[in-house]
């Protein structure tokens, strides 16, 4: 399938926060609600995109599906966004941030152009892999969800504050693998706690499915709510 | 064990590779080795620290051993620098960059006169977990490795080609759970082989030892190298 690709223009905006306010004002308009999905690299957000949008699409009370699409950034390459289109119906495209450690609201804007937000109710955009410099622009998102894998360890609220200070929900991922890899679930969810004590906190597996539909779920009803 | 924490002042220079060359030809003239250690959060930066140093402090072949320092940067916390002092005999140092995301020349210098790098063979610079900005900057460093664990995947390469190409040598580490993680090793080689052809790779695990042995020898060599 083919990916359609965007080289983002880089706009330093004097006021990107003003910008960001404006652009969540234009999407409560079209009633597209719009998640900022943000972590390490290789955390697993493109395996719990895929497993979310499936639920979303599928949702399991009867309601009507979501219409969801997925913003892949990435410095460089198409993988992500070939896997969202090979593994879910939802439309996805790629955002090449010419070398940018992040994005800002600006660069959002060119990509929700591009995929037709006004269409979806529901836009993923999947940053750069990066804990520290995506934390300190706002894109215009209205939910901010912060990954953490358990191989990183459960010290990393420490080291990254304020990207788990501005998480509005924490998912820890590949809890599979907690055996093997010393993750102590109750000390990191105190180390969350010193910087941020009211995000909810879901822990999902990719391998098993554990805790996915939670998640999605929880999801699902921020969305719904949005658009009563 | 008290850890002295250095809070880095920002000082944006106008020519950061000039610094940088500067800084080198001071750390030849002292015959101090200094090596930039880069990679994603949480991906063993400081487990391969931990057993590497071991070996360096205990060649062997029965060569003096190497007097080894380590710089720990974090934007917050002292936990690495804690680890290395609790789990070596090498002298750990904090450095604090105030929220930035990477290291530059001038803030490995200021860490560097802390530490007392006229009196040691070999300072490690543990830099922010981050696979983007860090690439972008020398630190003045004659050596940079750039370390990738499994969990994270084999297509990091493509993702993040600035850091894989500016890599002296690729530590890839957590090799013990290859199996789970669908990582495959000539993919990997195959992704890095785009960006960076010649740069040696040893595979290593933290949990059995594998590889830990091969890569400190080659390490080692390279230090008393330079010494002679």
């Amino acid at each position: 399938m083919d990916i359609k690709t965007i080289e983002l223009k880089k706009t330093i905006l004097e006021d990107n926060n003003k910008d960001a306010d404006l652009l969540r004002e234009q999407l409560n308009d079209a009633e597209t609600f719009y998640v900022n999905v943000m972590s390490s690299p290789g955390s697993g957000k493109t395996t719990t995109l895929v497993s979310t949008i499936r639920l979303l699409q599928n949702p399991p009370g009867g309601e009507h599906p979501l219409r969801v699409g997925v913003m892949e950034a990435d410095i460089d390459s198409d993988v992500d966004a070939h896997t969202i289109a090979d593994e879910t119906s939802a439309p996805s495209i790629q955002l090449h941030t010419g070398g940018m450690c992040h994005l800002d609201a600006e660069m959002s804007r060119q990509g929700l152009r591009e995929i037709g937000y006004r269409d979806l109710d529901l836009v993923f955009l999947e940053n750069v892999g990066n804990l520290v410099c995506p934390a300190e622009f706002d894109t215009g998102a209205h939910m901010k969800v912060v990954i953490l894998s358990v191989p990183e360890g459960d010290d990393k609220p420490l080291k990254y504050p304020l990207m788990f200070k501005e998480a509005d929900v924490v998912l820890v991922t590949k809890t599979d693998a907690i055996e093997a890899f010393d993750f102590d679930s109750g000390r990191f969810l105190r180390n969350l706690d010193g910087c941020n004590p009211d995000a909810p906190v879901f822990f999902l597996s990719g391998a098993t499915g554990d805790g996915v539909a939670e998640w999605a779920a929880w999801l699902d009803q921020k969305v719904r709510e949005r658009q009563k």
